[in-house]
Protein backbone atom coordinates (compact mmCIF):
# COMPACT_ATOMS: atom_id res chain seq x y z
CA UNK A 1 0.00 0.00 0.00
CA UNK A 2 1.40 3.35 -0.86
CA UNK A 3 0.80 6.10 1.66
CA UNK A 4 -0.81 8.74 0.81
CA UNK A 5 -2.07 12.21 2.50
CA UNK A 6 -5.63 13.54 1.69
CA UNK A 7 -7.42 17.05 2.25
CA UNK A 8 -10.73 16.14 3.77
CA UNK A 9 -13.19 19.03 4.13
CA UNK A 10 -16.45 16.29 4.56
CA UNK A 11 -17.90 17.30 1.33
CA UNK A 12 -18.84 15.24 -1.88
CA UNK A 13 -15.45 16.53 -4.20
CA UNK A 14 -13.31 15.18 -0.94
CA UNK A 15 -15.03 12.28 0.35
CA UNK A 16 -15.21 11.30 -3.76
CA UNK A 17 -11.56 11.72 -3.47
CA UNK A 18 -10.69 9.83 -0.45
CA UNK A 19 -12.60 6.59 -2.01
CA UNK A 20 -10.90 7.07 -5.22
CA UNK A 21 -7.26 7.00 -3.53
CA UNK A 22 -8.25 4.01 -1.70
CA UNK A 23 -9.32 2.37 -4.83
CA UNK A 24 -6.11 2.97 -5.96
CA UNK A 25 -4.17 1.03 -3.99
CA UNK A 26 -3.42 4.30 -1.64
CA UNK A 27 -3.63 4.05 2.11
CA UNK A 28 -4.11 7.57 3.03
CA UNK A 29 -4.24 9.56 6.15
CA UNK A 30 -6.86 12.79 6.01
CA UNK A 31 -5.92 16.18 7.15
CA UNK A 32 -9.08 17.83 8.29
CA UNK A 33 -8.69 21.74 9.00
CA UNK A 34 -10.14 23.15 11.86
CA UNK A 35 -9.50 26.83 10.49
CA UNK A 36 -12.31 28.79 12.31
CA UNK A 37 -14.99 27.80 9.27
CA UNK A 38 -18.31 29.12 10.36
CA UNK A 39 -19.50 25.42 9.03
CA UNK A 40 -17.67 23.96 11.46
CA UNK A 41 -20.52 20.83 11.78
CA UNK A 42 -18.20 19.93 8.54
CA UNK A 43 -15.17 18.64 10.73
CA UNK A 44 -17.71 15.96 12.20
CA UNK A 45 -18.52 15.13 9.27
CA UNK A 46 -15.56 14.44 7.89
CA UNK A 47 -14.86 12.40 11.10
CA UNK A 48 -17.16 10.33 10.67
CA UNK A 49 -16.27 9.87 6.52
CA UNK A 50 -13.19 8.72 8.12
CA UNK A 51 -14.32 6.33 10.64
CA UNK A 52 -16.61 4.63 7.76
CA UNK A 53 -13.63 4.38 5.27
CA UNK A 54 -11.81 3.35 8.09
CA UNK A 55 -9.00 6.06 7.26
CA UNK A 56 -6.64 7.58 9.93
CA UNK A 57 -7.85 11.33 10.26
CA UNK A 58 -5.89 14.19 11.64
CA UNK A 59 -7.20 17.74 12.46
CA UNK A 60 -5.00 20.28 12.50
CA UNK A 61 -6.49 23.35 14.06
CA UNK A 62 -5.93 26.54 12.35
CA UNK A 63 -7.53 29.11 13.96
CA UNK A 64 -5.13 31.70 14.14
CA UNK A 65 -5.79 35.31 12.02
CA UNK A 66 -8.07 34.18 9.00
CA UNK A 67 -10.71 36.85 8.05
CA UNK A 68 -12.38 38.97 5.50
CA UNK A 69 -13.89 35.90 4.20
CA UNK A 70 -17.71 35.16 4.41
CA UNK A 71 -17.18 31.38 5.30
CA UNK A 72 -15.24 33.07 8.80
CA UNK A 73 -17.01 35.61 10.02
CA UNK A 74 -20.94 35.56 11.22
CA UNK A 75 -21.01 39.79 10.46
CA UNK A 76 -20.47 39.26 6.25
CA UNK A 77 -23.32 37.52 4.62
CA UNK A 78 -22.86 34.06 2.85
CA UNK A 79 -24.60 34.71 -0.72
CA UNK A 80 -27.75 32.71 -1.07
CA UNK A 81 -30.07 32.03 -4.30
CA UNK A 82 -27.30 33.20 -6.74
CA UNK A 83 -27.75 32.07 -10.43
CA UNK A 84 -25.49 29.04 -11.52
CA UNK A 85 -24.33 32.06 -14.24
CA UNK A 86 -23.03 34.86 -11.68
CA UNK A 87 -21.55 32.31 -9.38
CA UNK A 88 -19.15 31.56 -11.81
CA UNK A 89 -18.15 35.44 -12.02
CA UNK A 90 -15.07 36.88 -9.78
CA UNK A 91 -13.96 35.46 -6.92
CA UNK A 92 -16.86 34.94 -4.40
CA UNK A 93 -16.61 36.15 -0.90
CA UNK A 94 -16.73 32.99 0.47
CA UNK A 95 -12.98 32.95 -0.55
CA UNK A 96 -10.37 31.96 2.19
CA UNK A 97 -6.86 33.89 1.53
CA UNK A 98 -4.75 31.50 -0.12
CA UNK A 99 -6.53 28.70 1.90
CA UNK A 100 -5.51 25.79 -0.32
CA UNK A 101 -1.93 26.95 -0.41
CA UNK A 102 -2.10 26.72 3.00
CA UNK A 103 -3.25 23.35 3.87
CA UNK A 104 -1.48 21.44 0.43
CA UNK A 105 1.80 22.99 2.40
CA UNK A 106 0.87 21.87 5.39
CA UNK A 107 -0.21 18.24 4.03
CA UNK A 108 3.19 18.08 1.40
CA UNK A 109 4.97 18.72 5.35
CA UNK A 110 3.00 16.00 6.64
CA UNK A 111 3.76 13.68 3.77
CA UNK A 112 7.24 14.16 4.17
CA UNK A 113 6.98 13.64 8.30
CA UNK A 114 5.38 10.13 7.66
CA UNK A 115 7.30 9.62 4.38
CA UNK A 116 4.60 9.82 1.83
CA UNK A 117 4.79 10.91 -1.52
CA UNK A 118 1.01 11.49 -2.61
CA UNK A 119 -0.92 14.13 -1.71
CA UNK A 120 -4.84 14.31 -3.19
CA UNK A 121 -7.19 17.12 -3.23
CA UNK A 122 -10.46 17.10 -4.31
CA UNK A 123 -10.59 20.99 -5.98
CA UNK A 124 -12.36 20.72 -9.38
CA UNK A 125 -12.83 24.00 -11.65
CA UNK A 126 -16.76 23.77 -12.11
CA UNK A 127 -17.85 24.61 -9.03
CA UNK A 128 -15.23 26.54 -8.10
CA UNK A 129 -13.90 28.78 -11.21
CA UNK A 130 -13.77 31.99 -9.07
CA UNK A 131 -11.18 30.37 -6.30
CA UNK A 132 -7.79 31.11 -7.78
CA UNK A 133 -6.53 28.27 -5.37
CA UNK A 134 -8.77 25.92 -6.96
CA UNK A 135 -7.17 25.74 -10.53
CA UNK A 136 -4.67 23.55 -12.54
CA UNK A 137 -2.22 26.11 -13.04
CA UNK A 138 -2.38 26.85 -9.47
CA UNK A 139 -1.76 23.17 -8.97
CA UNK A 140 1.07 22.99 -11.49
CA UNK A 141 2.81 25.85 -9.82
CA UNK A 142 2.75 24.73 -6.53
CA UNK A 143 3.86 21.62 -7.70
CA UNK A 144 7.25 23.33 -8.87
CA UNK A 145 7.16 25.26 -5.95
CA UNK A 146 7.62 21.38 -3.72
CA UNK A 147 9.63 20.35 -6.74
CA UNK A 148 12.61 22.89 -5.22
CA UNK A 149 11.46 23.66 -1.92
CA UNK A 150 11.50 20.21 0.03
CA UNK A 151 13.82 17.03 0.71
CA UNK A 152 11.76 14.74 -1.24
CA UNK A 153 11.16 17.16 -4.15
CA UNK A 154 10.14 15.50 -7.86
CA UNK A 155 8.82 12.49 -5.65
CA UNK A 156 5.83 13.99 -4.12
CA UNK A 157 2.97 13.97 -6.54
CA UNK A 158 -0.21 16.19 -5.92
CA UNK A 159 -3.24 14.30 -7.15
CA UNK A 160 -6.47 16.50 -8.35
CA UNK A 161 -8.21 13.56 -9.63
CA UNK A 162 -11.89 15.36 -10.03
CA UNK A 163 -10.12 18.62 -11.37
CA UNK A 164 -11.28 18.73 -14.90
CA UNK A 165 -14.97 16.98 -13.63
CA UNK A 166 -18.37 18.04 -13.11
CA UNK A 167 -20.33 17.65 -9.95
CA UNK A 168 -22.86 15.10 -11.48
CA UNK A 169 -19.65 12.79 -12.66
CA UNK A 170 -17.71 13.26 -9.82
CA UNK A 171 -21.36 12.18 -7.61
CA UNK A 172 -21.81 9.61 -10.12
CA UNK A 173 -18.02 8.11 -10.03
CA UNK A 174 -18.83 7.93 -6.07
CA UNK A 175 -21.63 5.88 -5.94
CA UNK A 176 -19.47 3.92 -8.01
CA UNK A 177 -17.43 3.26 -5.71
CA UNK A 178 -19.97 3.45 -2.43
CA UNK A 179 -18.94 7.41 -1.30
CA UNK A 180 -21.75 7.32 2.17
CA UNK A 181 -23.23 10.43 0.64
CA UNK A 182 -25.40 10.57 3.76
CA UNK A 183 -22.53 11.39 5.91
CA UNK A 184 -21.35 14.34 3.99
CA UNK A 185 -21.62 18.30 4.29
CA UNK A 186 -22.18 20.87 2.01
CA UNK A 187 -23.64 23.78 3.53
CA UNK A 188 -21.46 27.01 4.20
CA UNK A 189 -24.46 28.81 6.27
CA UNK A 190 -23.36 26.71 9.39
CA UNK A 191 -26.69 25.72 10.58
CA UNK A 192 -27.88 22.13 11.54
CA UNK A 193 -29.70 21.81 8.58
CA UNK A 194 -28.71 22.33 5.05
CA UNK A 195 -29.91 25.88 3.57
CA UNK A 196 -30.18 24.93 -0.09
CA UNK A 197 -29.64 28.39 -0.70
CA UNK A 198 -26.30 28.85 -0.53
CA UNK A 199 -23.41 28.28 -3.75
CA UNK A 200 -21.88 24.98 -2.44
CA UNK A 201 -25.91 23.80 -1.51
CA UNK A 202 -27.06 24.84 -5.32
CA UNK A 203 -23.80 23.08 -7.00
CA UNK A 204 -25.44 19.70 -4.94
CA UNK A 205 -28.80 19.64 -5.11
CA UNK A 206 -28.60 20.51 -8.89
CA UNK A 207 -26.35 17.79 -9.50
CA UNK A 208 -28.43 15.08 -7.66
CA UNK A 209 -31.46 16.40 -9.44
CA UNK A 210 -29.71 16.01 -12.58
CA UNK A 211 -28.93 12.26 -11.90
CA UNK A 212 -32.66 11.88 -10.82
CA UNK A 213 -31.58 10.52 -7.86
CA UNK A 214 -32.67 11.66 -4.26
CA UNK A 215 -29.70 13.54 -2.42
CA UNK A 216 -29.15 11.53 1.17
CA UNK A 217 -28.15 14.93 2.49
CA UNK A 218 -31.58 16.75 2.16
CA UNK A 219 -34.11 16.64 5.05
CA UNK A 220 -31.37 16.00 7.48
CA UNK B 1 3.76 53.06 4.61
CA UNK B 2 3.39 49.87 2.92
CA UNK B 3 2.10 47.27 4.77
CA UNK B 4 4.37 43.65 5.16
CA UNK B 5 4.81 40.59 6.63
CA UNK B 6 7.66 38.90 7.95
CA UNK B 7 8.93 36.34 9.04
CA UNK B 8 10.97 36.45 12.25
CA UNK B 9 12.71 33.58 14.30
CA UNK B 10 15.16 35.47 16.43
CA UNK B 11 18.14 35.01 14.56
CA UNK B 12 20.45 37.42 13.08
CA UNK B 13 19.03 37.23 9.19
CA UNK B 14 15.49 37.81 10.05
CA UNK B 15 16.62 40.34 12.64
CA UNK B 16 18.58 42.00 10.49
CA UNK B 17 15.58 41.72 7.28
CA UNK B 18 13.45 43.28 9.58
CA UNK B 19 15.35 46.21 10.13
CA UNK B 20 15.98 46.72 6.61
CA UNK B 21 12.12 46.72 5.47
CA UNK B 22 11.66 49.01 8.08
CA UNK B 23 14.57 51.13 6.72
CA UNK B 24 13.31 51.01 3.33
CA UNK B 25 9.74 51.80 4.20
CA UNK B 26 7.48 49.15 5.09
CA UNK B 27 5.50 48.32 8.13
CA UNK B 28 6.05 45.09 8.67
CA UNK B 29 4.06 42.86 11.01
CA UNK B 30 6.55 39.74 12.45
CA UNK B 31 5.46 36.53 12.33
CA UNK B 32 6.92 34.14 15.33
CA UNK B 33 6.30 30.24 14.69
CA UNK B 34 5.79 28.17 18.01
CA UNK B 35 6.73 25.00 15.79
CA UNK B 36 7.93 22.75 18.60
CA UNK B 37 11.42 23.78 18.11
CA UNK B 38 13.30 22.21 20.92
CA UNK B 39 15.12 26.07 20.69
CA UNK B 40 12.00 27.63 21.92
CA UNK B 41 14.06 30.11 23.74
CA UNK B 42 14.57 31.62 19.92
CA UNK B 43 10.43 32.71 20.44
CA UNK B 44 11.23 35.14 23.37
CA UNK B 45 14.36 36.57 21.79
CA UNK B 46 12.07 36.98 18.24
CA UNK B 47 9.00 38.89 20.55
CA UNK B 48 12.51 40.99 22.42
CA UNK B 49 13.15 42.11 18.93
CA UNK B 50 9.81 43.44 18.08
CA UNK B 51 9.45 45.08 20.76
CA UNK B 52 12.70 46.99 20.50
CA UNK B 53 12.03 47.65 16.48
CA UNK B 54 8.41 48.44 17.94
CA UNK B 55 7.30 45.81 15.16
CA UNK B 56 3.65 44.36 16.01
CA UNK B 57 3.77 40.41 16.25
CA UNK B 58 2.04 37.73 15.61
CA UNK B 59 2.72 34.39 17.24
CA UNK B 60 1.64 31.13 15.56
CA UNK B 61 1.21 28.38 16.98
CA UNK B 62 1.63 24.88 14.90
CA UNK B 63 2.89 22.00 17.07
CA UNK B 64 0.69 19.83 15.42
CA UNK B 65 2.82 16.93 13.62
CA UNK B 66 6.18 17.72 12.93
CA UNK B 67 8.52 14.94 12.87
CA UNK B 68 11.81 13.52 12.21
CA UNK B 69 14.44 16.66 12.50
CA UNK B 70 16.67 16.84 14.81
CA UNK B 71 15.55 20.53 15.55
CA UNK B 72 12.71 18.78 16.72
CA UNK B 73 13.56 15.41 18.65
CA UNK B 74 15.41 15.65 21.95
CA UNK B 75 16.28 12.27 21.19
CA UNK B 76 18.34 12.84 17.91
CA UNK B 77 21.36 14.62 18.39
CA UNK B 78 22.30 18.17 17.00
CA UNK B 79 25.49 17.66 14.99
CA UNK B 80 27.95 19.37 16.72
CA UNK B 81 31.45 20.76 15.55
CA UNK B 82 31.10 19.71 12.22
CA UNK B 83 33.94 21.53 9.95
CA UNK B 84 32.32 24.30 7.38
CA UNK B 85 33.12 21.98 4.91
CA UNK B 86 30.85 19.18 5.75
CA UNK B 87 28.23 21.23 6.67
CA UNK B 88 27.68 22.67 2.81
CA UNK B 89 26.89 18.26 2.12
CA UNK B 90 23.69 17.08 1.78
CA UNK B 91 20.38 17.70 3.41
CA UNK B 92 21.52 18.02 7.18
CA UNK B 93 18.93 16.24 10.43
CA UNK B 94 17.77 19.61 11.70
CA UNK B 95 15.91 20.31 7.88
CA UNK B 96 12.48 20.06 8.78
CA UNK B 97 9.75 18.84 6.58
CA UNK B 98 9.15 21.76 3.80
CA UNK B 99 9.25 24.16 7.05
CA UNK B 100 9.47 27.45 4.95
CA UNK B 101 6.69 26.36 2.29
CA UNK B 102 4.44 26.01 5.13
CA UNK B 103 5.89 29.51 6.77
CA UNK B 104 5.37 30.92 3.66
CA UNK B 105 1.93 30.00 3.00
CA UNK B 106 1.37 31.27 6.08
CA UNK B 107 2.47 34.65 5.49
CA UNK B 108 0.91 34.79 2.36
CA UNK B 109 -2.66 34.49 3.79
CA UNK B 110 -1.88 36.49 6.21
CA UNK B 111 -0.48 39.18 3.81
CA UNK B 112 -3.92 39.10 1.92
CA UNK B 113 -5.60 39.12 5.13
CA UNK B 114 -4.16 42.77 6.26
CA UNK B 115 -4.57 43.79 2.97
CA UNK B 116 0.06 43.78 2.50
CA UNK B 117 1.21 42.79 -0.89
CA UNK B 118 4.99 42.09 0.78
CA UNK B 119 6.58 39.31 2.51
CA UNK B 120 10.18 39.28 3.55
CA UNK B 121 11.76 36.11 4.78
CA UNK B 122 15.61 36.10 5.89
CA UNK B 123 16.99 33.04 4.17
CA UNK B 124 20.08 32.95 2.24
CA UNK B 125 22.17 30.12 0.82
CA UNK B 126 25.51 30.67 2.57
CA UNK B 127 24.67 28.96 5.82
CA UNK B 128 21.72 26.91 4.38
CA UNK B 129 23.16 25.26 0.83
CA UNK B 130 21.88 22.17 1.96
CA UNK B 131 17.95 23.38 2.96
CA UNK B 132 15.91 23.24 -0.31
CA UNK B 133 13.76 25.72 0.88
CA UNK B 134 16.35 27.77 1.48
CA UNK B 135 17.41 28.29 -2.20
CA UNK B 136 16.94 31.04 -4.83
CA UNK B 137 14.83 28.58 -7.25
CA UNK B 138 12.41 27.31 -4.41
CA UNK B 139 11.28 31.20 -3.73
CA UNK B 140 11.22 31.42 -7.46
CA UNK B 141 8.75 28.76 -7.74
CA UNK B 142 7.07 29.11 -4.94
CA UNK B 143 6.38 33.05 -6.20
CA UNK B 144 4.84 31.41 -9.51
CA UNK B 145 2.62 29.45 -7.43
CA UNK B 146 0.79 32.54 -5.34
CA UNK B 147 0.52 34.08 -8.47
CA UNK B 148 -1.47 31.32 -9.62
CA UNK B 149 -3.22 30.85 -6.79
CA UNK B 150 -4.07 33.67 -4.53
CA UNK B 151 -6.62 36.69 -4.83
CA UNK B 152 -3.91 39.12 -5.17
CA UNK B 153 -1.84 37.43 -7.17
CA UNK B 154 1.03 38.69 -9.22
CA UNK B 155 0.61 42.07 -6.83
CA UNK B 156 2.29 39.76 -3.93
CA UNK B 157 6.00 40.13 -3.62
CA UNK B 158 8.63 37.90 -1.79
CA UNK B 159 11.25 39.45 -0.51
CA UNK B 160 14.52 37.97 0.13
CA UNK B 161 16.87 40.50 0.51
CA UNK B 162 19.71 38.55 2.05
CA UNK B 163 19.81 35.46 -0.18
CA UNK B 164 23.40 35.63 -1.99
CA UNK B 165 24.91 37.16 0.86
CA UNK B 166 27.32 36.21 3.38
CA UNK B 167 26.95 36.12 7.24
CA UNK B 168 29.51 38.77 7.55
CA UNK B 169 28.03 41.11 5.11
CA UNK B 170 24.61 40.56 6.35
CA UNK B 171 26.20 41.47 10.43
CA UNK B 172 28.06 44.43 8.66
CA UNK B 173 25.04 45.27 7.31
CA UNK B 174 22.96 44.93 10.14
CA UNK B 175 25.34 46.79 12.72
CA UNK B 176 24.58 50.00 10.14
CA UNK B 177 21.32 49.58 10.59
CA UNK B 178 21.59 49.60 14.48
CA UNK B 179 20.39 45.62 14.80
CA UNK B 180 19.98 44.56 18.12
CA UNK B 181 22.54 41.49 17.65
CA UNK B 182 22.57 41.18 21.96
CA UNK B 183 18.84 40.28 21.57
CA UNK B 184 19.59 37.85 18.62
CA UNK B 185 19.59 33.89 19.32
CA UNK B 186 21.12 31.20 16.96
CA UNK B 187 21.60 27.79 18.74
CA UNK B 188 19.61 25.06 17.41
CA UNK B 189 20.49 23.42 21.12
CA UNK B 190 17.69 24.73 23.52
CA UNK B 191 20.20 25.26 26.51
CA UNK B 192 19.63 28.58 28.14
CA UNK B 193 23.51 29.32 27.24
CA UNK B 194 24.88 29.39 23.42
CA UNK B 195 26.61 26.08 22.79
CA UNK B 196 29.26 27.08 20.42
CA UNK B 197 29.26 24.21 18.32
CA UNK B 198 25.88 23.72 16.39
CA UNK B 199 26.13 24.56 13.14
CA UNK B 200 24.32 27.80 13.66
CA UNK B 201 26.03 29.04 16.59
CA UNK B 202 29.35 28.43 14.27
CA UNK B 203 28.50 30.13 11.02
CA UNK B 204 27.57 33.14 13.88
CA UNK B 205 30.68 32.84 15.98
CA UNK B 206 33.06 32.74 12.47
CA UNK B 207 31.21 35.88 10.88
CA UNK B 208 31.75 38.11 14.06
CA UNK B 209 35.20 36.59 14.27
CA UNK B 210 35.69 37.71 10.40
CA UNK B 211 34.48 40.94 11.44
CA UNK B 212 36.76 41.66 14.36
CA UNK B 213 34.40 42.28 16.55
CA UNK B 214 32.74 40.39 19.85
CA UNK B 215 29.69 38.65 19.42
CA UNK B 216 27.36 40.05 22.09
CA UNK B 217 25.24 37.01 22.17
CA UNK B 218 28.47 34.89 23.98
CA UNK B 219 28.89 35.11 27.19
CA UNK B 220 24.93 35.39 27.76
Amino acid sequence: MKKAVILLSGGIDSAVTLYLAKNKGFAPTALIFDYGQRHKIEIKYARHICKIAGCPQKIIKLPFFWKGSSLLERKSGIPLGRSFRSMKKGIPSTYVPARNLVFLSIAVSFAETIDATSVFIGAHTEDYSGYPDCRQEFFRAFKKAIDKGTKKGKRIRIYTPLINKRKKDIIELGLQLGVPFGATWSCYMGGSEPCGMCDSCRFRTRAFRQLGIVDPYLGK
